[in-house]
């Protein structure tokens, strides 16, 4: 017997286009839903928001905000556009996201970044809560099996070194506290989804505000690890599913994970090849059934997404489905 | 007997701070409201619109959109104050207007500045209209007393030649076209307000249109010309109200106006010391009633307004009160 959903309370965690996904689909659903996010990007846009505004990075709120923004309606869908509108023109502003100058503008005017991210989503008429993992302006922090040290997100994320070197570990600095709403819906929740996303800069760099690996020593919420489609050069070339698992238990803990999703559906050729130029390959999947339960299946979307410039859309030919994802994550609540 | 002014139809013609203050008192009136603005602004936020975007200038359509926007409401507010705002910060975007780049966003987005002015005017809830005086992009040349010719509404209005010289004609080059729903609002007004605003840059500049003239020459509208309090160094030094009167005609014809409104009240010594810095003074009241009736009263705002920096508050110390001008203006409407 299926028991009622309604209501109940599902924590995304992470950050852009992976996260993004998801709550596109489970947006869909009666759930009650908030998205924890990473708040250390400093790439791109966000490089801007947060050297010239001294403001802390917003493209991963942003996307996660258009995610589960109202698609209904005339206006709505324009102020969808809008965000996600990025301007290619303009000395100053190539380049920049709508969206962003949005919510810099809104910051300055109300005085604070967490009351303009909330008045934000009212206007864009949310379904549920984005929620920044931290208020704190930090960097994230790499060493490497070598000793080497890289600093910043950006640099992390697109490496001006060889991007084969492995990550031995990863820390903030200066340390960050944890935003207090991000660990009350960690320990309220009845499931938490990890991923999909970058492992080291969108989803463990979460896990590193202190007060969030305790909020998840204590919850008793399930929690679904969504493994990455794709290996990603400068974090995970090379990595199984196994060490994906491997790398999030070295933060979370032994025993963190109550499932594993992972797609079985064949990626295109034409699409491997494409991330193959850039060094990025499937994830091959060499995981058992453990503490975890492994689930496996068709999560891979169909459609054909161009790749574009810019430092969202350029990974988006090889992407999970929105309603698969949701439709496996809705089951597994069921059956709790 | 007043008569009925419901749905009486005004038309506004300007743009800028002057048009801004008159439309803010007109729209509490139950009437038909139109703003035929100009699109020859070539500085500051409209200089990047225009080379960097290659779009037609917004500043002027903004601040009308803002005046006759919606206020009621914390929504309503809020997008006010959005659309006012201007960037302090970010290498690029510093001096830049929020509301400047809502428009190049959604013009790029719709494909169209047309239709992107009539969507924004939906979003800030705007009662009336803002028409732009033409679709044409050309610039505003002017030719001065020692046949000197500067090219560029921006050099126009802040001369790098000696301010002092007069400005014996203007034109558009190239010629440029009247949007056709401007000629339609003003053959069918019932009145027709024209001012306040630096005169060659924001009043005179509208008429250069090709069909504004004719439109004027067939409407059966009333005329009421809004003279300015100040002289403008670089436009007007040294003009008296029938200077400004004159300029007017040269280019409007003879017997081309109804009513010219004159604030007859005093001009604190302070705010005219600060203006005097700048070359500017309070406009000599020499007018005569004439073909036209001159109707003189106490138009100026009791409102102290700072000072501040960029293109647009500078000028706010001394100004029309918008409450006192609407209600002479549906006086006259109500007396024809």
């Amino acid at each position: 017997m299926k028991k009622d959903i309604k209501n109940k309370k599902i924590v995304c965690l992470g950050g852009g286009t992976g996260t993004s996904v998801l709550l596109s689909g489970l947006k869909k659903h009666p759930i009650n839903l908030s998205a924890v996010v990473s708040m250390a990007d400093s790439g791109g846009s966000n490089r801007v928001i947060r050297d010239e505004f001294g403001l802390l990075p917003t493209s991963d709120i942003r996307q996660c905000l258009v995610a589960l923004s109202e698609e209904k309606g005339d206006s709505e869908s324009l102020l969808r556009k809008l965000f996600m509108y990025r301007f290619s023109k303009g000395k100053g502003t190539k380049g920049m996201t709508f969206g962003n100058l949005f919510m810099v503008a809104l910051t300055d005017i109300i005085g604070s970044q967490k009351e303009a991210i909330k008045k934000t989503s009212q206007v864009l008429k949310i379904k549920g809560r984005v929620l920044p993992v931290t208020f704190d302006n930090s960097n994230l922090v790499a060493i490497y099996e070598n000793g080497k040290k890289v600093i910043g997100e950006h640099f992390i994320d697109e490496p001006r070194h060889d991007g084969r070197l492995k990550i031995k570990r990863v820390y903030l600095k200066p340390e960050s506290k944890a935003n207090p709403e991000a660990v009350k819906a960690i320990l309220g929740a009845d499931l938490i989804v990890i991923g999909p996303g970058d492992l080291y800069t969108t989803i463990i760099v979460n896990l590193l505000a202190k007060g969030i690996i305790k909020a998840f020593q204590k919850t008793r919420a399930k929690i679904i690890y969504i493994l990455n489609l794709m290996t990603r050069y400068g974090q995970t070339l090379g990595f199984t599913a196994k060490d994906h698992v491997r790398a999030i238990e070295k933060y979370l803990g032994k025993n963190c994970l109550n499932f594993v999703l992972v797609n079985s559906k064949h990626i295109p050729k034409t699409a491997q090849n494409e991330y193959g130029k850039e060094n990025e390959f499937p994830v091959i999947d060499d995981l058992e059934d453990s503490y975890f339960k492994v689930i496996r299946g068709d999560f891979l979307s169909e459609k054909e997404t161009k790749k574009v410039a810019g430092d969202i859309l350029k990974r988006s030919l090889i992407r999970h489905d929105s309603d698969k994802l949701a439709k496996a994550i809705i089951n597994l609540l069921c059956r709790q």
